[in-house]
């Protein structure tokens, strides 16, 4: 798995290592705005690095509820002119040309006039329409623990420069599906959700999604959208997270370590038999 | 330095160890949504970790240029209404009544016109008027490299949950100043950045900024709003970071692990005598 050539950046770096001081050649991930315009309206700038723009473009559209399905989209590319080709503004083209830029505003300030809250915002989500994952997926334990290195063997051939989010999709048989990579965390996941919606895979009833950073509440709602039933993480979730994953019967797995992790929701799909709990403090 | 209490909560959740599973208790970092509204406009909902709202409120409004200094801020607290305080919205009153709530879109979509780029980001920094941070700023390299451990000490107390960002402020003999804490990397430092605000201390032109997480354009953008001369981080920072840093001539350094450490920018802050490389590969 070879970066794309625009993803990193050579610069010379200064080196001071115990007194000694020298000067180095780093590889730097690179970091880029890239805007994204529905019908010719931008709707967003996100700081992404480069590659899998169209990816991270429709994944970002579908996961945030402004798009519901791939029909609607006509076209997705890099914007050209007649002279050049923009690589920072991606330009979606959707059928319905009516495209109400308005509504993208409306997730959030509807909640206003009742005190925004947690509450109101799972809310939000719930009123978009998004369902409980695949109830009868099953992933062993021992598959699952196998992941986080997976993922890092992959990771170790592209993240040269230590400074990468990844998000991976794994199979029942904990084999690699696909893996993005990013400086921004909501955006390799993006970009995962942007390559299922192009290979017609959505909803991703079947996979695992593993994420490289801490599971906030938004990768919970994007992972939704698409359809996942388990994510895991080798850090934390938030609260939120949590309260998200339990209220949709989502599986979120924390602290997935060697031979340990944490099961914070809906752990039926990770433990078949769930009557002999040893309660402990 | 104790956790605000609304920034814990406590869960009970399922751990799997090499196939033996328990019922235990577990405490998640806290994330709700914060609005901001300046003079009854909403301007920005953020997730966030409950606890110093109104520094985050302020510091975010300051470090992304919609307010210029604090004289323009008559009141900042949680909104009330005759029965309740809202703990989940802060309410901004500026002097100027009449503030113009669409210069919030102004700074990336001004950049459409010539096709969106990392240049013209940097440029955008630069139309706000930031300047370069205090020239004579000096901190010693054994200083810095005692300021990770300094840190995590700190946070030990605070971060049961493993999921926090944090972000300090250190001074130049290497004593930490103030802490915070977010699940949200920005909000940290927006937190830090709203804290020096209330104190009267900006510009705080001799500290040292050390971040928990990864050095995005956006972390080196709130620095420079409020005149860090130099960041520290214990991982990478993206390759646009490292352009803004070095166009502003702030001191900008990774992988602080150790007695090791990276500068890419403006290294005569760390490196009193810069005339003694040693020319390494």
């Amino acid at each position: 798995m070879r970066p794309p050539p625009q993803s990193l950046e050579l610069t010379q770096v200064t080196e001071w290592s115990s007194g000694a001081v020298s000067s180095v050649q780093d590889s730097l991930v690179a970091e880029e705005p890239l805007e994204i315009r529905v019908n010719g309206v931008p709707v967003s700038v996100t700081m992404r690095t480069p590659g899998h723009d169209r990816e991270l473009a429709l994944g970002f559209l579908f996961t945030e509820g402004i798009i519901d399905s791939c029909e609607q989209i006509e076209q997705v590319d890099h914007l050209t002119t007649k002279t050049t080709t923009k690589r920072n503004i991606v330009e979606v083209r959707l059928a319905n040309a009516d495209f109400d830029s308005t509504t993208l505003q409306r997730n959030f300030f509807a909640t206003s006039s009742c005190g925004i809250c947690g509450k109101a915002t799972i809310e939000t989500v719930r009123r978009r329409g998004l369902r409980s994952p695949n109830q009868s997926f099953r992933i062993s334990p021992e598959v699952l623990c196998k992941m986080p290195e997976a993922l890092r063997a992959q990771q170790a051939l592209f993240d040269r420069t230590g400074g990468l989010h990844a998000a991976a999709l794994f199979d029942k048989q904990g084999d690699l599906v696909v893996l993005r990579e990013d400086v921004g965390r909501h955006n390799a996941v993006d970009k995962i959700a942007g390559w299922a919606l192009l290979q017609n895979r959505v909803p991703l009833s079947d996979n695992v999604l593993l994420v490289s950073g801490r599971g906030g509440f938004e990768i919970i709602q994007k992972a939704l959208a698409v359809g996942i039933p388990v994510i895991a993480s080798v850090s934390a979730p938030s609260s939120l997270a949590v309260k998200l994953a339990r209220e949709f019967g989502l599986t979120l797995i924390g602290f997935l370590r060697g031979e340990r992790f944490v099961i914070y929701s809906a752990s039926h799909r990770c433990l078949p038999q769930s009557g002999d709990y040893a309660k402990a403090s």
